[in-house]
């Protein structure tokens, strides 16, 4: 996994690089994509939707029609800040779902979330600058962070996800230390990569704790309507307009290849995201966000949408099941409620991040735990890894948990062999509860 | 022009913003588009192309056969270096237009150039380093290097391109301050907003400054293909394959709402900025990206290109007889060769950001010459504007220069009335030769 490095060729331009570049560093997820996406290889890593459950053929008409009577104005360049009659999809039928009441004023549409995630750290983030995030944390937000040379600072979650009195605990350390963090990301509803979900109690004190010490919330809700009963988690920017940056996706609803996500953002700050992203890149696609706007207008979306519930409803229940079944005594997991993944620990002693080679040998792929901490605090996430339940058939699945346990078997044996591989017992990773089926 | 102020509202981040947040300004250009936008304007304001020349029944059909034959694959995820296929396409057939030859595995593809010119820029600057751009540069440009607080020194350039007798000295007045450039940022061919297009012995000169000052270049190159004489300028790039990083656009030959550019660079760099471009948006549209290699593969593009060059040809030869019928005496303009634009300056004293609300009270709007410097040398950009006759029909743009003319006359007479509105007059911008006309 050297990716990145300068390998055998010189590079003249190595005493060019900013300061920055030396934190741009390749994702273990970079990686793995190559790996995984070998035939013979289960992937349960990535977290690509199921697009094939789309109905192409009605969605070749919608942009068809797009192209042929308005394609003039959908290929051209378009807003900075996004396509006024997105923008007002977005806030009047997006955004009620998820309790938010808010203007298309208020509404930035970026290139996907992750441009979201990148504008706001550009905007609020200097060098050395903290922020907050959970132990573990989407990758893809620990990467933004690092370009940005950000100092992250984990907060201990459990099975209902943060958890608010770590976190006025580390608001209080940092306060004594004379350090403020900008902001706290959180994936409050179906988190990535943990799988749990933060109740309404908890969302409050989490809010109250940001507010009183002047932590921007920075609110990342992919998968907010892909809960499995069918509920949609009331979004925190729902209680506090002013103190909260909301970031929606159509990537997992719709799909990632358009490249279309959406932030809610408080006025000033919306302002400054606006201007970020007229500097990095002018527009985001005018026909892709008419693409999504005439398929909202046009085709029957939230029936999709539950559609893709029942979907990645009935492929959690094959993978749960199979972890129950086949995975060895020691083994622990999260039961998501919703999105697309569980967070497994395995047994005491075992490392996940060594135990990947040997799982791609025997032909299944996983994400490890260590990918979704940042800097120090990777060595917290080698005892866990990421399975993902989203793109593989349910057979596909059952298949790779067979391996995986196969996998995790040889390497108990190992460990009663050899002594653990893991020295020290990771601590500040997910509690989790015992194995559960739902 | 003061969008980005916070106007009467309280912001409560106010104090939590990053320190380059203070340096993300609106640019003239953004507030222009709005006013511009009025039908009863003639905006020669703008660099939208003529997407309306595109055969759009065709393209219609390609997208709808692309979506349906491989919408799963087209909606999904992509790699963060681009679709390999069109990068087999630009490196196989566009950049040998350019007399590039490369390998797919040196293009990155970006969402638009206007992200392959932040991600150079994250890549090499810090904040405080110097950039080197030509006198007048790419207002987009300008808006990245203020982005990253880097410190933009400008060239002069004639009717000819950027001088290399200027940038020989103003690098060694560089190394005589003991600062060295990052790099240069320069669109040798038919110049935005200059309209100017530099020689091939220039170029070699261009080169041999930057190789011997340690100095990357970073060659803009989005009009390439739009010669009007139908000669396609050898790129820097063809004659340096470490020591520049050349940009390219379907923006201007196909369409800009696809937000489809790319990156060839040294291999070195160019695993940086996959990596700064992971970061920041995970990967490019793949949907906009096997929309172009489809309309690469299937439709007639090149035809397209020589319809485009007959179409901005026909205009500039509107604008150019139209300025020498109407423009007073003193009053002196850039001869495109290709490209969208001429640079006017306007008689001695007098003053284009002074006059632009006269001129959009007169239903003619243009970009003042300011736009194009960045900093204190903003100043040296006051007596010219960009005049850009790629969006109007040819009636238009002649009815708009007419409108011009009205405007420079009234502003002559006011000056011979109170005296100039320009106190000194302005150096260091374009030096063009008298009047012409094609």
């Amino acid at each position: 996994m050297d990716v990145g490095s300068h390998g055998s060729r010189l590079d003249p331009w190595v005493g060019s690089y900013a300061r920055r570049a030396a934190t741009m560093t390749a994702s273990e997820i970079r990686a793995l994509f190559a790996v995984a996406s070998r035939p013979e290889v289960v992937s349960l890593a990535g977290g690509m939707p199921f697009v094939s459950a789309l109905p192409l053929d009605a969605v070749s008409g919608t942009i068809a029609r797009l192209v042929t009577d308005r394609g003039a104005a959908a290929l051209q360049y378009g807003s900075g800040q996004g396509e006024p009659r997105l923008r007002e999809q977005i806030a009047g039928e997006l955004m009620p779902l998820v309790g938010v009441a808010t203007h298309p004023d208020d509404v930035v549409v970026t290139v996907g979330s992750q441009q979201a995630l990148d504008l706001v750290t550009r905007v609020f983030c200097d060098p050395g600058d903290v922020v907050l995030a959970e132990a573990p944390s989407y990758v893809g937000a620990l990467s933004v962070f690092a370009a940005y040379q950000v100092d992250v600072v984990h907060v201990p979650m459990d099975d209902e996800g943060l958890d608010p009195s770590a976190l006025r605990a580390t608001l209080d350390r940092l306060a004594a230390e004379g350090r403020r963090a900008k902001l706290l990301y959180t994936i409050p509803s179906f988190h990535n990569p943990a799988g749990v979900t933060q109740g309404s109690a908890r969302r409050a004190e989490v809010l109250a704790a940001c507010v009183a010490a002047g932590v921007l919330v920075l609110e990342d809700d992919p998968y907010g309507l892909l809960g499995f009963d069918g509920v949609v988690p009331r979004a925190l920017r729902a209680d506090s307009e002013e103190g909260v940056v909301y970031l929606g996706s159509f990537s997992k609803t719709f799909a990632p290849g358009l490249r279309v996500g959406w932030a809610v953002a408080p006025h000033g700050v919306r302002e400054k995201l606006v201007l970020a992203a007229e500097a990095s890149v002018l527009c985001p696609s005018e026909f892709a966000q008419q693409v999504v706007s005439a398929y909202l207008s046009e085709q029957p979306w939230w029936d999709q949408v539950k559609g893709f519930r029942e979907l990645y409803r009935e492929r959690r229940d094959a993978l749960l099941r199979e972890l129950a079944a086949q995975l060895p005594e020691g083994t622990r997991w999260t039961v998501p409620s919703g999105g697309f993944y569980s967070w497994v620990t395995l047994p005491d002693g075992l490392d996940a991040t060594a135990m990947l080679p040997r799982a791609v040998t025997a032909r299944v792929a996983y994400v490890p735990g260590t990918a979704f901490y940042a800097g120090p605090a990777k060595a917290l996430g080698r005892a866990s890894l990421r399975l993902s339940y989203c793109f593989p058939e349910p057979e596909r699945i059952r298949e790779g948990v067979r391996r995986l346990a196969t996998v995790v078997e040889a390497e108990l044996d190992l460990q009663a062999t050899f002594g653990p591989s893991l020295g020290v017992r990771a601590r500040g990773a997910v509690e989790v509860p015992g194995p559960e089926t739902a």
